[in-house]
């Protein structure tokens, strides 16, 4: 099947350097503004601020939790940072770092627009039990090509209960459209690196997520796993597995998908009719995840004032 | 979301009975021959023949594995025997049982028209490690209702190893119809019995099937998994599982597709289009099952003049 070279980026001789000498984003807890302050400014940084720094500390995880997170980030800035606006034209600083009244729940959000947008993001939230971290990586792509969208998120529920979900999110029914499936999925290393994951890390289980509506999201290799490391309650299992075998998979995943879906595009589209049907089924997918995922937890977590602020914007970005 | 009452048989006054002085269809090999003639015909099913005994006998299945697929198909008599039409309206004897040269392959088919149809069937698989028991019953609706099908069936790979698939098959594409999903999914018993199974038999496991377009028919409530007993090579708790605990939820999910998809019809669809994607839809799922389950194995095990005269009946009630 004929394969599109969709254009990539809408702005692509935006200047990203000129955003290198914007003020630090105020970013309210001492913690982190000691972190940053600390921080000493790479060239590479200087040259590309594409998000704020409160995204990229990660300042609660496991090191290997960090390391893959800004490994994720830097293989995207590396291959698509011409097709991509910082994420400061996007999210407000307010945004860009934000916390409840006492500290314990926190999260930062970046979006950068271009292909159509990446949006990452880290959460920190408050349960009884303790917290619970969770990082986020989602490409989505216009609707100008049909490639499945990228979705990455590891929850550290504990430090021995992780939930890991790693796709190419399908943009077309498959059972309608074989050929689809068979370009995007069964023509590529994702099974097998679905299968690799199963075979490698034996705490890993098939989760089911409470959603009837989520499981029919996810694609037929998309990773959905539980992990329960039994590991007299310490962590070194679970940095194992995230440095040894989340991370190879994840970066692996992340290439194929930018190499088959943002550089090669989709797969030969019909007229507007079918663009119509691809935009109602990405708006779907956007609102039903803004609704199962943050509708109800974020005023619990941050109060509704830092609620609306924050799913204000993603929802102005998911264009609903 | 509003239902329709679909009318649902074209042929309510078609006389059964009168098909109950038909000959006995041959069957070819000795046992089953000699099984058939100890059979005493008992009132019922001199009143209503809908298959021949070669299905019914079950030769090759334990005792609860057989008990389960009479019990299955005496509550579709039951409940639809006015809606369907006998199998010998559509199965010939020469393919209502059939067997490879040797005897070590058998097959038994039964097809009853009607509702749009539904299909029954056993096969028994030589293979170099041993026989191979396959039980199907899936029950197919016209395109005038978009309720879900049903498909169940029951591999028994040996003594001690199963794979077992339980689900209502959806019609349309759930991320697109939200509503669609609530109305036989959401709202109903069937995430809970997936759920019973998982906790009640320890030893079942998510099964991935090597076909990606397969895991992206079933639906989200959907059971597919492998079960592996270690009992010291007995089929005693293989036995224990079919009889304890997958007949209770096959029997409820099946009452399910009944009571919500044969009788109360579908959602409110819309024209000639939406129908027409249906039928489409429709018979995507069936070519694929037939390409996927049969069209190389029947060949191989049967040979090709008794896989062709097979596949031949299937594919014209499927419309192929």
């Amino acid at each position: 099947m004929g394969r599109m070279i969709l254009p990539l980026c809408p702005h692509p001789h935006v200047s990203l350097s000129s955003y290198s000498t914007l003020p630090l984003k105020q970013i309210s807890i001492r913690k982190i503004r000691n972190s940053v302050r600390a921080l000493s400014i790479t060239p590479f940084e200087m040259e590309q601020p594409m998000r704020g720094r409160a995204l990229m500390e990660f300042p609660h995880l496991l090191a290997p939790h960090k390391d893959l997170m800004v490994g994720l980030i830097s293989a995207l800035d590396k291959r698509l940072h011409r097709h991509l606006l910082p994420s400061s034209a996007t999210v407000p600083p307010e945004a860009e770092y934000y916390q409840n009244q006492s500290g314990a729940s926190q999260g930062s959000l970046c979006i950068n627009r271009g292909i159509d947008f990446i949006l990452a993001s880290w959460l920190r939230l408050s349960s009884p039990t303790g917290a619970m971290n969770i990082t986020n990586i989602q490409g989505y792509l216009k609707s100008s090509t049909d490639a499945p969208h990228f979705q990455f998120e590891l929850v550290q529920c504990s430090p021995t209960y992780f939930i890991f979900f790693l796709d190419l999110i399908p943009r077309k029914d498959l059972v309608l459209n074989p050929d689809y499936l068979k370009t995007f999925y069964e023509d590529s290393q994702l099974e097998a690196l679905r299968k690799q994951l199963g075979t490698q890390v034996l705490e890993a289980k098939p989760y089911f997520s409470s959603s009837l509506y989520f499981r029919n999201v996810v694609s037929p290799t998309g990773i959905v796993v539980s992990i329960t490391c039994e590991d007299g309650g310490t962590a070194g299992r679970a940095e194992e597995i995230i440095r040894d075998n989340i991370e190879p998979i994840a970066n692996e995943v992340l290439e194929i998908w930018m190499d088959s879906c943002v550089c090669k595009g989709g797969t030969t589209t019909a007229g507007e009719n079918e663009r119509d049907q691809l935009e109602k089924r990405d708006r779907m997918i956007k609102s039903r995840a803004i609704e199962m995922d943050l509708s109800s937890s974020m005023p619990i977590q941050f109060g509704q004032e830092v609620a609306d602020r924050v799913l204000g914007i993603i929802r102005g970005v998911f264009r609903l």
